[in-house]
């Protein structure tokens, strides 16, 4: 039973490197579909709309310094089922809102009250809070809409061959509806919103591993898992393979955490945008408060490996996913 | 061209009072559907998820007695359209998700600031203010993955007709991308939440008719608009009829607001469930500061005049929008 798919498994075991991990020019990869993201952003949001203040505390935060990753992460997963990026632009970046606008009420003073994200005052400190809820609202609201952009508008300038049509129409309102059931149930009451409320209500506890699995899965996992999925599902890939991805989203999503828990302990006020140590000021419950720095550690490359093998039925042509798996457990801010 | 659908041209002209208007039983109409949605939302937030304070905020703020009017709205379009209201029982309870989370935003500390709503502590005053800003996102969310919900799902229990499982099937994924379009215009960065800041801003300013109709239009009668939009599009309507209802859910939209503001001065801390006279103690911009209790009144009939001349092309299948839009002018609380 070793198929063609299976042709390149040391790569999806326990090893961590891959044979030629310098190949594989990853800044340049994500450089340009970030740039893809940004484009689409910067043109749904150039004009502003009443009231203006509104308008520029949404920009302000959208256009903040993100990594743009759970967008990326769907155009990826999107181009290794054999899909062209160019065509789900809207529904990836949709992710981008979702995120910036759980970004902005995380940070509100109700919540964790932070007063810097990403080396800039957060959206309250310059808006004001009433502004700062809605304008995560606005983000919240906006994302739907985007996810439900009709097809025909996703085919950008000079994207006029037949090919490209075709590729454009094959994404069919049926997916359009899976997909945003599955980005809303992902984000609400059974996904992300329960993580943040999980998050603050164990503030303080004892340290308890369900409880911690609860938060990283709900809160932060949910989303990179469901980015990962939109983009296969969005191709019309076979269930086996949906499957595969959104087992490795999982991973990455839940390994992006215990990074994050890490680099707030041992990350600089630089590399993190806001002094380190917030976590353990607010008595968070996280990876390293359960099982040291080092456990934590241990945790995200099991993690990582976890992710790799789940890719385990791709071929080279998910090496892309495999090098921002690595990426996400390396990275240093 | 005095076609049949112009046979009720008296009851949409300039006169409000129908020839028999005692005679249709409105309570017991709008009682029957809101048993519908009632029934739906119960099931469905029946199991609770983790966080429990999460669920129970959810639930306490979705069951503190609203009239239901939206999802009532766009079940009675739908009708209208010729569709069964049972049809679309999912997507019409996302309208009263989405309005309920709007209210709970609103009353927050950093927002309007209100203790009451309903008679009973508004939602931060129960559940502090983290859970509240969290059980509002969690209702928006949960609202686009609700008006998602697979078709086949919207089928109760006893409905194996063919007849009606062939109505059902009539509901596209194709409309069902589209409401989710227009439903999150109408209540995003173009809609409700530009209208509730807007709303914000203009606190202690002077009174400008400009500034008011936009407060006015996107705070209230956007979504109020989208409901009766939604019965008519998911109906498979044709779009004069569309527009027309279109035009119908504007102009009640916008009178609702205008009898809210009346109601705020001249209604009893029993029948507004909270004190009277807030818009006024927070200089909030409203027909009456503008035009005086008895021009805002006459703007409210101006309004229910439109909305009856909007339903012009229907015949008396339109009656229950019809008295529907005289109940919301005549309304007391």
């Amino acid at each position: 039973m070793m198929s063609a798919q299976n042709r390149r498994a040391p790569l999806s075991g326990s090893s961590i490197k891959p044979p030629h991990r310098g190949a594989f020019p990853l800044k340049n990869y994500l450089s340009e579909k970030r740039t893809l993201i940004d484009a689409y952003l910067e043109s749904y949001f150039s004009i502003s709309s009443p009231p203006q203040i509104l308008h520029e505390a949404v920009v302000y935060s959208l256009f903040a310094g993100g990594k743009r990753l759970r967008p990326i992460l769907a155009l990826t997963s999107h181009e290794v089922c054999g899909g062209d990026p160019r065509n789900i632009i809207p529904q990836a970046s949709a992710l981008e809102l979702i995120h910036t606008y759980s970004l902005i009420h995380d940070d509100l003073p109700a919540m964790d009250n932070d007063d810097l994200r990403r080396g800039k005052p957060t959206n309250h400190k310059v808006f004001g809070e009433a502004m700062a809820i809605l304008a995560g609202d606005a983000l919240l609201t906006e994302a739907f809409s985007m996810i439900g952009e009709p097809a025909n508008r996703n085919t950008g300038p000079g994207r006029k061959g037949t090919r490209q049509q075709k590729a454009t129409l094959r994404i069919t309102h049926s997916t359009i509806a899976k997909v945003i059931h599955d980005v809303a149930k992902a984000a609400g009451l059974l996904g992300m919103v329960a993580g943040q409320a999980q998050d603050i209500i164990a503030e303080n506890a004892e340290p308890n591993s369900d409880v911690l699995q609860f938060i990283h899965f709900q809160k932060t996992a949910a989303l990179i898992k469901v980015s990962v999925r939109m983009g296969a599902v969005l191709a019309g890939t076979k269930k086996d393979r949906v499957d595969a991805l959104t087992r490795y989203g999982e991973q990455i999503g839940l390994a992006f955490q215990v990074i994050d828990d890490i680099l707030d302990i041992e990350g600089t006020a630089e590399e993190l945008g806001k002094s380190p140590g917030s976590d353990s000021k607010k008595k968070k419950m996280t990876y390293p408060a359960l099982y040291g720095t080092e456990g934590a550690r241990q945790k995200a490359k099991e993690l990582l490996n976890g992710a790799l093998d789940s890719l385990g039925i791709f071929s080279r042509e998910a090496d892309p996913l495999r090098h921002i798996a690595r990426y996400i457990v390396g990275r240093k801010a």
